[in-house]
């Protein structure tokens, strides 16, 4: 009964993250429904953010486009903004998953590291050669004076879930030799939020964070 | 910081429904971070569907598209199988805002009257022009015999929420004249729900529909 079409269309959405099968279903038949222009411009949208390139640094979705407008703030060889910063502190890494993540860490202007752009984390606890290719540019910390070069300091700034922290042992372990400290974010009661609805961990975290 | 292709994508996702600013951020980002085959596959399934058209009776998007495959079950002029199919009740009609919502009626197999698609329906109790439209459909019901040709039943499948009640009502009071009488979903505790967490009203129409 649904045209093939828009069965088509909804299953590659449904790949999408936090997409279920049927929102892409609904947005399937949103999308035939909608004016032709408006469909011609998302694809147009679309096939412009496929010619993004990645941060060589930092693997983030921010370098200039090839072939698009040069931006001079950002150097060559498609280093994004942050990472061709020469204020920012290169002996502090902060590891997030998502683009979205360092932009949240980005707006509290309280980090002035750089970063490294990981990926979705495993459920399993089992990196792909992707997250290791990643994780790789971290091994040769920037040299300082004479000394041995390591990292001051490596943030975890993974979501405090299960798999966040099954992820942080992991990645604490595999890093321990490039970092002299390896830190992960702060436990605590969020802003606005209510000591009554706490759970435990939460509620630990608060207190042994307490200022 | 975001690109500026990824924030254009952005912007347009988040007026899909259901898709929020934050939620449009971090699907623009995975899709910036797709292999391009992936994303020129999602290209192209967009494009097909706009070239789906609707049916010219009941405005579902169903109909085969324009110089697509010929569907002979569906007819020549662009008719849904549904409205094609001469073994439909057409003396019943039930009314539904999305396609999606007639596939939920359609799964019951307990329906076999016809479907009017109106469109989502306005907050405000306004109806476009678009909506009107498709209500003008209904206001010649086929006639049966020598009678005057009214609709034996028009069912007002909106969601029991504030606007789908206030919208029933408007309805109901515009289509008064062309149906011999015009009902609404039953309420009742959804099957698997709890008598103890049903609203008032829902227990109301529980115990009203009592069987």
């Amino acid at each position: 009964m649904t045209p093939e079409a828009i069965k088509k269309l909804a299953q590659l959405l449904a790949k999408l993250p936090s997409l279920g099968p049927r929102q892409a279903t609904r947005i399937a038949f949103f999308l035939a429904g909608m004016p032709k222009e408006e469909v011609a411009e998302l694809s147009s949208a679309l096939s412009d953010v496929a010619d993004i390139k990645r941060c060589i640094n930092c693997f983030s979705l921010a370098a200039a486009p090839s072939g698009g407008e040069p931006r001079p703030e950002a150097g060559r060889d498609n280093l994004c903004d942050i990472c061709a910063n020469p204020r920012r502190d290169q002996s502090l890494v902060a590891i997030v998953e998502k683009e979205t993540d360092l932009q949240t860490v980005e707006k509290t202007k309280s980090f002035n590291g750089r970063y490294l752009v990981l990926g979705e984390l495993p459920k399993d606890g089992v990196l792909s050669s992707e997250h290791k290719r990643r994780l790789e540019r971290l091994k040769n910390p920037p040299a300082k004076g004479g000394q041995a070069s390591q990292y001051e300091e490596i943030i975890l700034a993974l979501s405090p879930t299960t798999y966040g922290d099954l992820n942080a042992g992991l990645l604490a372990q595999d890093l321990r030799t490039v970092a002299k400290k390896i830190t992960r974010l702060g436990r605590g009661i969020p802003t606005g939020g209510s000591i009554e609805f706490a759970d435990e961990e939460t509620l630990q975290g608060a207190l042994k964070n307490r200022n």
